[in-house]
């Protein structure tokens, strides 16, 4: 008999999988006779906020299947972050009575760094209201800074994004570089850390294969030897690939992108550390450049997903439930790596209070000591994350087949709650 | 018997499929007994000037194969014009003279209108010096923008790529607008003409979907109405997807990317259309914006080719050998539509002097009255272009198994030639 009913959110910037984690938690959960109906917020807490829950139990299974292969967040997520108790306490208490409105046994926060803060003191405030609930964080991130987890779900996507698209620009490049470009920039995702920028990496072994420079966020921009590495790769090779992190920062702890200058009307420099950059080798070198800035591309790009991330995305929505269900509280089920070769792991649950606020950096290690490439030791741990495909179904008219859901609201139960307030 | 030696060469901007042309060419040529061997250029026709000729019958079988999953010129492509005859006379009697040298008597040159312009006056003056020789043009350009044909190989794949990743995106922008990005503009290639921007459109059909709004070079970008477009979407849709061409230009004439204003040092503002347009937007409606420009990307992602493209590509490759063996001379193979549904087309022989110098623009009726979208004209002729897919062998270290030819060199017979000499 059920027990109640589970509420599953997303939350921060969404992936090419987090739909597949989506998809696990509603397919498990449907099998569990525990749990009565699965919710799911609208735009991540903001929805639990506002009592707007979506009633998954109106979507046929064969579209909760197709959130497998769906990029994007099909409830919508947020950008919106819970302060400390103190400050917002009458926020953890609506969201506490918004879980008793709708008989909310289960909470699963599928998110990062501040999920896993916020799915962690609902646990505390619930606790001392005395009200029963179960709260799951559920990692995603392709900034791949959660601890404890080998990765992130999300991340594997647009590392393979990352390092098929350096291949295939750089074949271009190649092909034309004797009396066209000779110098492509290609900027990538990661303000705080470098993990995107190295699986570019992945994209070549030799030293004449692209990447032939990457630029870490880690590592302070040092023009004069950047330029004299660009000069030195035009010349052995006849062109040059460069990956750059837009997180990179000058001397002065600066972003590069916002260190420039500013035109005519005052306006800082439009941003893009890619085109930047790109100019600098112009002005300095003289060479014919182009350079690509794929954005959101990059983290959507469900059509050229990993397995292995697709696969994790799955599974740590499945043991997300299943950890719920046997009663875990302020968990989040994490991937620890058991072999490199073959790839393989299992999924354990991590305390969320050893995961909220901490951020794992890129080790020291993974940089190269020239600082513009990645080591063997980043390669091992990076190579596994990329592997294998996720084929999904087109349409007869040559787009994919992603899934629309009908995302009907629950009746509301509570007065209307306006966020401004306290 | 064998007759003589056939050359292939690529010519100007490469395509996610312009290899595709490069595997039929040599695996149709392989099986004609009056073929030699198979030579291609190094980088185009400069290789021919310089007798730079890759001996092709060194590759293996699977090799060739492999071409027509690899983007990139696989032989090395140029950008170089070959002036009229009374300018340039001396570079096509040296052409000849290769020719000559190594018993070429079909020359295949793999490019848009400036390629086809070459092969024809390559074909008069071989004439004129008496040279047997069968010069064949081979369509292929992104830029769509040959005569005669249907399409041109090259085309459909970045047509499908930017259809699917402005699809991808806009779930992204479409899950996070209500707390993040509001407006996000993608910009893509097309400096003359807006196919590529038209293509863009087949990502959504009802206005509701995305894009919501694209920029033409067709249409004279006017600063109000668009402003007025972006805030009408964000207050009917919640956000607002704008694809935009690089090539739009203001009333002036001048492309939007250049007329911007110059930064403190005196320097024009750094590339990018899309950038431009996101700042404007911030400054007058204050959204958050986020903007992509992929660049190389769009026409060199194999992983994402269009079968209609793939299929076109090989077949206009097949039919050039055809042609030449049969003795037609000075014409291009091109591609015509014989029924929409299901899509059929036969290839047939177009003469070079009805396709060199010509530009096929967009037809004035696939734009929409209001500027910002494509009719169902447009949608008709697209459609087609982008359905099917192309799947590829992937390695097990996750990325494409692209091949890398041996491209051996030739022995010169002929005195080393200077392209700078007249």
């Amino acid at each position: 008999m059920s027990e109640g009913n589970l509420l599953y959110a997303q939350s921060g910037g969404v992936t090419a999988v987090i739909n597949t984690t989506a998809a696990a938690v509603i397919e498990t959960a449907r099998k569990q006779k525990k749990i009565g109906k699965v919710l799911a917020a609208r735009n991540g807490i903001l929805g639990v906020l506002r009592e707007e829950l979506i009633d998954t139990s109106l979507e046929s299974a064969e579209d909760i299947h197709a959130l497998r292969h769906t990029p994007g967040g099909a409830f919508g997520s947020c950008r919106f972050k819970l302060k400390s108790l103190d400050e917002h306490r009458a926020q953890y208490e609506r969201l506490i009575e918004v879980f008793k409105a709708h008989d909310i046994r289960w909470f699963l926060y599928n998110g990062g760094n501040d999920s896993a803060d916020t799915s962690n003191k609902l646990s505390q405030i619930a606790e001392a209201m005395g009200y029963p609930i179960h709260c799951i964080g559920v990692p995603k991130t392709v900034d791949n800074d959660l601890v404890i987890t080998d990765c992130c779900p999300g991340f594997g996507s647009v590392a393979k994004y990352t390092a098929v698209s350096v291949k295939e620009a750089s074949l271009d490049v190649a092909s034309m570089h004797e009396s066209s470009t000779k110098v492509f920039i290609m900027e990538v995702m990661g303000r705080h850390a470098g993990w995107i920028a190295a699986a570019a990496g992945l994209a070549g072994t030799k030293a004449s294969e692209a990447p032939h420079i990457i630029l870490f966020p880690e590592v302070v921009f040092d023009e004069a030897k950047f330029l004299a590495k660009v000069k030195e790769t035009v010349e052995s090779v006849g062109w040059c690939t460069v990956v750059v992190s837009e997180g990179v920062k000058n001397a002065d702890g600066k972003f590069l992108s916002e260190a420039g200058t500013r035109d005519a009307f005052g306006h800082a420099q439009l941003g893009g550390v890619a085109p930047m950059l790109a100019d600098l080798v112009k002005r300095t070198l003289g060479h014919k450049y182009h350079w690509a800035v794929p954005d959101y591309l990059q983290r959507s790009a469900r059509h050229l997903a990993s397995r292995t991330d697709f696969e994790q995305a799955y599974a740590v929505g499945k043991a997300a439930v299943e950890f719920a269900v046997k009663g875990l509280n302020a968990v989040m089920p994490v991937i620890k790596r058991k072999s490199q070769n073959p790839y393989t792991y299992t999924i354990e649950a991590a305390n969320l209070s050893d995961i909220a606020n901490h951020e794992k950096k890129m080790p020291a290690n993974f940089i190269r000591a020239d600082g513009f490439g990645i080591t063997a030791a980043a390669r091992k741990y990076l190579q596994p994350l990329i592997e294998g495909e996720a084929p999904l179904p087109y349409r007869p008219d040559g787009l994919p087949d992603y899934v629309q859901l009908k995302n009907k609201l629950l009746k509301q139960k509570l007065p209307k709650y306006s966020i401004s307030d306290k």
